[in-house]
């Protein structure tokens, strides 16, 4: 599978599992693993679920707008950059977000997500 | 210098040679650095610089809303996000932009960017 392929593979992934069962996502994490949500740094698979789990919305829906990737270096990681919508239940307007996934090799031929940043994009 | 200090200073650094002169931005990368400016995909500090400068406005002034970092592994990288406004020269509206830097470490204990990804966020 070349990168870009994979990459898109694993944001519908991604965006997929935070919309339907965001409790899912742990899988994705180990413990080395940071999120930098809003600002706010938390680290370790766990925290990383306790966090987007306690969101103050329920339900919501995640529209992609862009996938960009790009290889990180020879430990063979991907940067995989994503712009888009965030539509919470209730609410009028979509929120616009960026986020950046730093993936990472697993023994098993998998990747894991090392890095994460996410920022809502206020108009 | 802590890694969020050195981040916020790199990109100061980077958006004032970008508004005053863009042909300075060759220092800071190298042969293997790469940039995906709007889903364009270029490599190469001389053909990126290229890129940069040939784009079809002449002043601009970058402000910038938010900078996270993130260490991105053993090889003493770091991850840099931002998002910012882009204000053209003649244009009434800025526009919105998002853009992440990997930054690595030379030998002589700077950094340069290997990773540049470039987004404009339409509102």
């Amino acid at each position: 599978m070349d990168p870009d392929s994979l990459s898109k593979a694993f944001v519908e992934h991604y965006y997929s599992t935070f919309d339907s069962n965001r409790a899912g996502l742990a899988n994705l994490y180990e413990e080395a693993s940071m999120l930098t949500f809003e600002g706010q740094k938390i680290q370790g698979s766990q925290n990383i679920v306790n966090k987007l789990t306690s969101l103050p919305f329920q339900q919501c829906k995640h529209t992609i707008t862009t996938v960009d990737c790009q290889p990180s270096g020879p430990a063979g990681g991907m940067l995989v950059f994503v712009s888009g919508n965030l539509q919470l239940a209730g609410e009028q307007h979509a929120l616009k977000f960026s986020q950046m996934f730093h993936l990472m090799p697993t023994p098993q031929g998998s990747f894991y997500v090392f890095n994460d940043i996410f920022r809502l994009n206020y108009a």
